[in-house]
């Protein structure tokens, strides 16, 4: 049917990648430099990645990049990147992360987005070694922009294509419809919602609002709350800091999980498109929804982690929110909170914002037409006669993508329990169990939704304010992958492995 | 588009149903009147049943059965029989099964062939009560048999249809069309297969090789093992019998658990039907592998639960099959095996066995096209220009149906979830955690698995050898719907609640 997978330009083009990491380690190196701090673990990064993308690049095949030489691509350029990330940890020498499976997994972490952490002390490390561990999270953001607008939308993964309909919604108004010229814009939106950010939590600070929100903690925090991604500087995370910037994040968190395609219409003065919008009117449902439910629980019961109704209500609307646009910050020790709550948060792990966002997990889009196809095929049971399209935002979606989206979030349901279950057999094997005493099943679940999701915190010893460092090596080198094979959307690693890949 | 629903209609056929319900009552009265028991019990049933289906069959309406008509009086019929079916258990007043809501969770356990049981004490029922409640479970199983191949094949039920095909296999031979012919052949076979499995067990007890296996527990235990039901007689359930046994209620349940069309064609003497199935493939396969898993890890770690390989290769063989065919008998109590192995077996709670049997869970055929139309997926984002229809047997599987497919297994296994919250909440807040010590949340997804599923046993307090008493009332009256809902898949009884089923 065609020729084989050219799977040196796919080589090839990540090594073109990789080499452009080293523009970025700029940031921690210029950090270092104002702090006096040192600047090895940043040289050595970049020239390892200068290096070995240079390497890469010396591999020439046919210039040709199909659905298979972009996907190979894709899989190994957040796999490479995400290893190459971790050399810093190591570099500097100090904490848990100086071992490579532990620093891998930070690094991971970091560049997908999850902000799961394996660091026990926040104290011990370097400003610059700590703002890097930002900046993975504000470049995976990036990518995933970039990945999902202009490279998974024009492959069918998962019935991503229906997010190009979102974005080629009106012929005459569609946005920039070359890939690169879509990556150019996107990103740049990307960058003022940045800087936007940045300005607002500073100016926070130096309005005498948030004492502890200095430039340096404004960064870090911009850097990991537009790409919904969640590490802090804190151990305490948000809860470090004064209500007003739980505020601020709530809205910068939402609006990391919007469609960035429909930030970008809206900014053009197209308010239509956002009411026409029903995925947007779902998502935000999502958020009403199960704000609405934590706080009535916590307030008809006691709240473990706060007092009174501004606290509770805060507490509530920052950690769903937190949950729902993938984040994972924390401003309270949710783990604490009742079953009721911990389920309730629990489900809106596989949630997730927008699609064309920073967001991870299943994605509101992907719900709303499981949910739609779902009252469909309740009328067809009646009404065998009856044909009935599903519409979305007033255009049809064809049936092969409605078809896509229930594999997807199946897969994504039943992997999450995979996971699981390693995490429990593995975790018996290598005493877990005596390590976090108490840890549940649903603890598991936790973790193996929240590294798979991408998420970042879970329950337990994993919590908010735990650490990942509980598991095994051989467990945290298995979420390094988890946390790869979740974020790139799963489809991408898994046609790897089939044989058709590699015939021609 | 259409008329209102004939619920008149509907309820009408519901009586006649009911009332026919007399007929097997008969059965445990001459159990009662051999062993000079008391025959209040099975009197009053027959009494009220007579008069409920009665009273309904007064209603008349539009003497018109479409698919409303039909899933309405298959939700009412299931859900009358099943509460009916508990008034023996009431009036006999003995037990833990004299109140109300347990008896109706026994009945309804028994009637939706689930097995879970609320019973303590074995001993102190009468001969004919414990007869019954076999019964319940094999009048389950003969209606799930008439309802799968002669009703919801008919109509559009999470890809039902597709069995249809299944049936009318080749054109020429195919099986009788009408829907009473083709109940009627079932049925019949059926019967044949409860005499024979009778015969083999009482077989086995006069030939000396179980000493237990007498007459009376034959029978019970045919009519738990042809429907793929699980209640036993005896407290320690098939443990309490003669290794042989265990081995013949293997085959028992597997065939039980085998596609009656497909028994009949080999039956008929169409080996050919039996080496082309593609689903019968798949479901021995299963069995094969999780056997194989478990058996190898209960040797590799010591087996907690019995010693040598005979004993562990049987216990594993038997408990395999047990839950994959949805049965829920047990001959050691695994739940003292590693979390390795229980999760193995949790995950058999989701196969079940092949469509057109007593199977209950997701089953075998659904698993079959789920996976191959994963990996054509898989193919098709490599080849989007490919166009690769999914074969079944030879047959092409019609879009719409893998597409119903998806849904159906989607909503199952999220259905799991949301019952594991509802058992979780409501124990947190009835005291469960203070009953039943330890009681965790793989419990508690067990729990939920088993009841909406229909297997049976779980782990911990529900486990083999637990009772279901350790819920509380309200949980065990949501898990009477639980079941229900579960074992008439899902579908019929959800529609009830859209507002075009009421809409004219
Ligand atoms: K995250
Ligand atoms: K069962």
């Amino acid at each position: 049917m065609s020729i084989r997978v050219s799977w040196r330009y796919s080589l090839n083009l990540t090594g073109t990648i990789v080499k452009w990491l080293a523009v970025p380690l700029c940031f921690p190196l210029l950090v270092a430099l104002y702090y006096s701090e040192p600047v090895a673990p940043f040289l050595v990064t970049m020239g390892v990645t200068v290096l070995f993308g240079w390497l890469l690049e010396q591999l020439d095949g046919d210039d040709r990049l199909g659905p298979r030489e972009a996907l190979l691509m894709v899989s190994l350029t957040w796999l490479f990147v995400g290893l190459l990330c971790a050399i810093p940890f190591v570099v500097a020498g100090r904490g848990t992360i100086a071992h490579p499976i532990n620093a891998a997994f930070e690094a991971m972490s970091g560049i997908t987005t999850t902000g799961a952490t394996v660091l026990r002390e926040f104290d011990i490390h370097s400003r610059s070694i700590m703002m890097w561990r930002q900046l993975t999270q504000w470049l995976g953001g990036l990518g995933i922009l970039i990945l999902a607008t202009a490279i998974l939308s024009q492959l069918s993964v998962g019935g991503a294509r229906l997010m190009e309909t979102e974005t080629q919604y009106d012929s005459v108004d569609k946005l920039t419809p070359r890939i690169e010229d879509t990556a150019r814009l996107i990103g740049k939106l990307y960058l003022g919602f940045t800087v936007a950010t940045i300005a607002v939590l500073y100016g926070l600070y130096l309005g005498g609002l948030a004492p502890n929100m200095h430039l340096y903690n404004a960064v870090a925090h911009a850097f990991t709350s537009v790409s919904t991604a969640g590490f802090s500087t804190e151990p305490l995370s948000i809860e470090a800091f004064a209500p007003i910037v739980h505020w601020v994040l709530i809205v910068v968190m939402f609006l990391g999980s919007t469609s960035f395609v429909l930030i970008y219409f809206v900014l053009k003065g197209n308010i239509e498109r956002l009411r026409n919008s029903e995925e947007f009117r779902f998502y935000l449902g999502t958020v009403l929804v199960f704000s609405g439910l934590i706080v009535s629980i916590l307030l008809l019961k006691e709240n473990p982690t706060g007092t009174g109704f501004p606290e509770t209500f805060r507490q509530s609307v920052f950690n769903v929110v937190s949950i729902i646009t993938t984040t994972g910050y924390a401003n309270a020790n949710f783990d604490l909170w009742s079953p009721f709550a911990k389920h309730l948060l629990f489900m809106c792990m596989f949630l997730g914002g927008m699609a064309g966002s920073t967001t991870c997990s299943i994605k509101s889009l992907r719900w709303l037409v499981v949910f739609k196809a779902f009252r469909r095929d309740l009328f067809t049971v009646i009404h065998p006669e009856a044909i009935r399209p599903i519409r979305l935002s007033g255009t049809t979606v064809d049936e092969d993508t409605i078809r896509d989206i229930y594999s997807y979030t199946l897969i994504a349901v039943v992997g999450v329990f995979f996971v699981t279950v390693l995490i429990v057999v593995n975790g018996a094997r290598t005493g877990l169990y005596d390590i976090a005493l108490g840890f549940s099943e649903f603890d598991a679940l936790g973790a193996a939704a929240s590294t798979f999701l991408n998420i970042g915190p879970a329950f337990g010893a994993a919590g908010p304010y735990g650490t990942y460092d509980v598991f095994s090596m051989s467990t945290k080198a298995a979420m390094v992958a988890i946390m790869w094979i979740g974020r790139i959307e799963i489809i991408p690693v898994l046609v790897l492995f089939t044989r058709s890949f590699w015939q021609s």
